[in-house]
């Protein structure tokens, strides 16, 4: 039986910061994790959503591709849904929508949040793919395309982590986006307003899974960078 | 089969800080993730050692007792056993000690080392058990014993955390001991030096549970606690 209790994560962000972007794992491994989730290709190549245990990514060209079991990622989260409606929202702002799941839940623990329904003014990112060698997550980052849609139809998938775990994921939420067309999406910058359905599903455990057949990630040496800081720049 | 490539690890070290110090698992659902093991108990209930199977706990009394499978805990690491020989060392200091570990193997993976052999002037501690309402970690570590023995024969049981990670856990070396004769251990403060065989466990997964079911963790605000810091006090 699927475990719905448990959120897998591949990879850290804390890695992806000095821009160790190699994929370390693939598509195929990763959905042996579950049916849903979100993610960045080897070289921040697109942004990656899973939904209902297909795997789309929106490149930096805007397309939406379902990608292969051999594509590879150097992070990603992923679970097996088995979400509960926890509320309504008519027109919210992101920080309106945070500050009402927070009041309905836990910040202590790891959840997800899946919301679907009718998105305005939705600002999404895509990051082009990079070649090795690598540069730093904020130098590859900049290599961006944003896109923005005034009304649309889809699914914010978002993984919130607690603040202790700062570091390993992002402390707070980290939202992706998919359109019901599937020809839009990408990691979200921000939206005027949320109208729909709200669903979470709480976990009890991290399963946090590091690439330790990767040299290049085992060997580096880490204690020269501010990996906090450089985090809330680059996600942000 | 047992999984060897896991460390799993119940509650953080987070949540000990303020003095959320409820025992939240039993020992016998924490063996059920490990043969091998440290952790204290409800309270800070002494400091436990699992080795072999065996649970054994360094009370504040400086007594060491197998505890019951109901003895909770608030906090614990567990895995399963399967250690390689990694070097041989001869009087040498904790410093001295980590920092040859850490010359022959990757600082950004978790890791478990047993160094058995004969140790001079091992300095250990455990903390005396408090009841409800619980005062800060501290506070409540303030009340511990400390034990001295001149030259002892026995088992070093240490976890390596990479500093990515800090706050989940303590980053770096957390070392627990007990002596052959099964008379003598605790929370390692310090020693003069370890001679014998250094085994090192090296893990690519931890398995982070968190106390959803508790609810003094679940609503508890951790926004107003400099976690780290407080952590780093109590732990060195």
């Amino acid at each position: 039986m699927a475990n719905t209790k448990t959120l897998y994560q591949h990879g850290t962000l804390a890695l992806l910061v000095p821009g160790l972007l190699d994929g370390t794992i693939t598509m195929k491994e990763l959905l042996e994790h579950g049916d849903t989730g979100i993610g960045t290709g080897e070289g921040l190549d697109g942004e990656l959503i899973i939904l209902d245990g297909v795997p789309y990514q929106v490149a930096s060209d805007g397309k939406v591709n379902v990608v292969k079991d051999d594509f590879t990622l150097p992070f990603a989260n992923s679970h097996f849904g088995e979400y509960r409606n926890l509320t309504t929202v008519d027109a919210l702002s992101p920080k309106e929508l945070e500050t009402k799941i927070l009041a309905m839940t836990s910040s202590n623990t790891f959840f997800s949040i899946k919301v679907h329904g009718t998105f305005t003014n939705m600002k999404t990112r895509a990051v082009k793919k990079s070649h090795k060698p690598y540069a730093t997550l904020g130098k590859t980052a900049e290599d961006q395309s944003i896109f923005v849609q005034e009304s649309v139809e889809g699914t914010l998938l978002s993984y919130y982590s607690p603040t202790i775990f700062d570091g390993a994921a992002v402390g707070g939420f980290h939202h992706h986006f998919l359109s019901d067309a599937h020809d839009f999406g990408g990691h979200v910058l921000g939206f005027g307003g949320a109208t729909g359905s709200v669903m979470i599903q709480q976990f009890d455990t991290l399963e946090q899974h590091l690439p330790v057949n990767n040299p290049d990630y085992m060997n580096f040496d880490f204690s020269d960078w501010d990996i906090l800081s450089d985090i809330h720049k680059a996600e942000s």
